[in-house]
């Protein structure tokens, strides 16, 4: 059983990609690594505006960098889809599209080498689609923290609150849309609603602004409720916080001595030194 | 007594309005897709304002979804008249009233139709009675939730410091209006209290800014007083909830073991899995 | 020992002046009106720029306004005066010292009717000396309350939070002063604190903003903090709130059964329906 | 023992820099109040921009004062160098260099007295290097307190925060530089960062803003995300200091009668008015 070419790839794969070996702790820090440094080589490369479009035909520095990342990345993406036990559903998989969709702003163009010399768009594009890149990161943050079960525990009471929001939003875009006009930028429906968005949250950009007593008047009052109502988001996410923090001290107990109420990033029995129960059994595939 | 026309128009609204009933409920997910879809229409009508008073008098897409909203609302507002068990009382209420102004502005055009070509502000308004609609949809919010609970708990605490802070916006716009007058923009008291209230809440739009050093100076008070006073709301808000939270988790019983100690959104019991107490009766009409 | 002078003016200060009577509370009632109609009738009167100087001299509604405010204001701190326990001491006080300042400003233009016509400024500062008159309200808003001794409990870590702000605008601003120079309108080093401040509170006037590349990181890197940093005055706060309301709570007992534990607001156990002992003995005087 | 140097420069250090003897609670607020003043100095000298260069030739009240400040703060490095029980590590520390680095201006512009003539940037550089001796305050504030410790122990949430905000910034920020285009501001990738960090975190300056409809309306998701996301950082604050609150309640015991649950500021035990024990031990150096 132990050689058949499944149990093999499943060898390769808990190696490569498994952070609970060192081999892939360690090459999880080396893609952290990498990624990073991917996405910062772009936003340098994008600095200089000018020679963007040259950039890519001629042989520079970032060039070499960005074939070294699309070859790296590709290699990922390959060793990945092979050691996969289910490779097709992990091609159409959310990371399988990102991993993809990443390494391909070379091979575009390779295969049409004007697209990026004719629109400036298409340039910028591919250049977005290497920033994509960031969201492997997402892969290493792990999902099943406090900071999520708070916000999934508090989603109704937030959509009720963002439902109600949308509606202040809209209303308030609709006063101003008929009290100060197109005459002072609030040209129509849409754009008094992103300028109701802009106020409400404090933004303030400023580019259109009330200029009646009247439209002041209800913008003040608008800037107060959007001041005020902050309030009630951060107390749902505080009194959520308090009380999954409170359930987890409760929940995890020592092997040893049973006790329970340890803190939330002890690992060991404040009173014996036993370990503690795990959270959650992240265990994933079972040895063989 | 299950023949009289009261109790068949009782049963005409349990069957088109009461939330309870599953004709009701899926009226309800009709009526909320139908409002949302009407105000939706409203803002990309509303994105192209140059051809606003032609739209309403030639046929066009726009002017054609319009009536049959309109016919929509309309034949709502008559049937909620006809089956309300009293009449009156939902006309003059306030959901009745929405629910007849937000079916107005085609009858009115109807009526005059000169008003919007003539008039931009009339036609803008018109717009507006249509995107009252929206409020029509806070009946299917609800309002016995720990948001409001809290909010009305807290409705002294939050009301002293809304007036600590007019106060404070009155004297800090009084004293920009002395130090900066109106050759910086501050040419009046509600002026200047329009842009405390901007520079407070943290929008700063940045259409009024202070110029000299001293106005800078108090502008830099002011600004960290606003930053800090926050911490305020959101304090009392946090704390309430917190509180309203610990009530609701002992309030709720189990019906069969008698056990409290239940989460908000728990409904059976954590111990035997018997059905939990509702938090509010909401029967509303008992069955005949 | 009832008929002597001092008596018979403590019992018209009670009567006028003492929340408690019932002639105190609708007097009470009466001067918040008095004062909000009066500031608001200042906001009105300044609302209209460009005649206030006339208005002064010329008989107009808004000057018959402020006959009638001033002649009510003078009574009331003539009153004040003669029913005080301790006149002078009174007079010499923080309130005291609001009431005359803001029955003053008509008189100042009697005696010098010139000085509103020659400096606008003069004329400013009359006007905001009536505003002062919102200061007269706090008499009324009552200081031992939740919020205020949250405030008190967690001054020193608010204080040591702010120092540590201050430090760290300081020391941003000195930095963008260095890098982005008086050529983008860092002119000074207080100016640039003035930056700081605008930037780090989230408020972005817009007036002065960072044009190089190296500036705008280090912005971004302030920015982020004033975000984040919001969150330790409001966690300070919520958790003080938490804590007083609990302690509130259980300090609070039930003068018939003893038990503790009744919510902030509650006037009678909510057990078997004894009256709550007061939080505060705010008795005053003791009845002759 | 107490005759040989080290003990001598010992007992100078205890009297001169430690803040348990009254010589070192004395002589430390004298070294705030003159930090403080030396730094209020340094913003009215910068006030005056035009005669900048000339005030460090010619002679002058600020550069008396800068002298005094100078030999002042000079005096205490060597001080604190001479009487330190390891000179070297003193030097080398991070309070040692800021020590340093602050009294060097006066010193640089006397070895090269025309590098500020010359250079406006060396002038405004050797100004913040005087700005710096803020830092020194931070010695005086005490580290161990409850915001450090809620910061220390909420710093794995914070930053699996910040790590997720940074990437949505990012995104956004790409988002926009497809959409929007250099021709509408968002010339580069660092560029749109800028204006995402500025938009998401409510600052709002208005130098870059959204001007298609789609760019608007990706603003505003952005904007209202910005606008929630906040309550996580404030929730988790409010969480941990909440639980560092409560736990500090129960970590202090009374010497005498030994129970806990003292108020965080209380200084005798609230039963019995026995002495409580010190939080942390403070102590430093043992008297000799």
């Amino acid at each position: 059983m132990s050689s058949n070419p499944p149990d093999w790839r499943q060898r390769l794969h808990l190696f490569l990609f498994d952070p609970h070996t060192p081999s892939g702790r360690l090459l999880e820090i080396f893609w952290i690594i990498t990624t990073l440094t991917s996405v910062l080589t772009l936003f340098i490369e994008s600095a200089e505006p000018h020679s963007v479009a040259v950039k890519l035909t001629e042989p520079s520095f970032f060039l070499l960098l960005e074939y070294i990342f699309t070859l790296l990345f590709t290699l990922e993406y390959l060793l990945r889809l092979y050691t996969s036990p289910r490779p097709l559903r992990y091609a159409v998989s959310f990371y399988g599209i990102i991993d993809l969709i990443t390494t391909l702003p070379l091979y575009i163009f390779w295969l049409w080498p004007d697209i990026a010399l004719r629109y400036m768009m298409a340039l910028r594009l591919l250049r977005v689609l290497r920033l994509l890149r960031l969201i492997k990161l997402l892969r290493y943050m792990g999902s099943a923290n406090v900071l999520w079960d708070s916000l999934v525990s508090a989603r109704k009471k937030l959509f009720l609150f963002f439902g109600g929001v949308m509606i202040l939003l809209c209303l308030f875009g609709g006063l101003m849309y008929v009290i100060e006009g197109p005459e002072h930028g609030f040209t129509s429906l849409p754009v008094s609603l992103y300028w109701a968005v802009v106020t409400m949250t404090t933004v303030g950009y400023g580019d259109i602004t009330p200029h009646t007593p009247m439209g002041r008047m209800i913008s003040s009052v608008l800037i107060l409720l959007g001041y005020s109502l902050i309030a009630i988001p951060t107390g749902v996410m505080s009194s959520y916080m308090t009380d999954v923090m409170q359930r987890n001290r409760h929940r995890r107990r020592c092997s040893e001595c049973k006790i329970s109420g340890h803190d939330d990033d002890a690992t060991f029995c404040k009173r014996c030194g036993g370990a503690l129960e795990d959270k959650t059994n992240q265990a994933g595939i079972k040895p063989a």
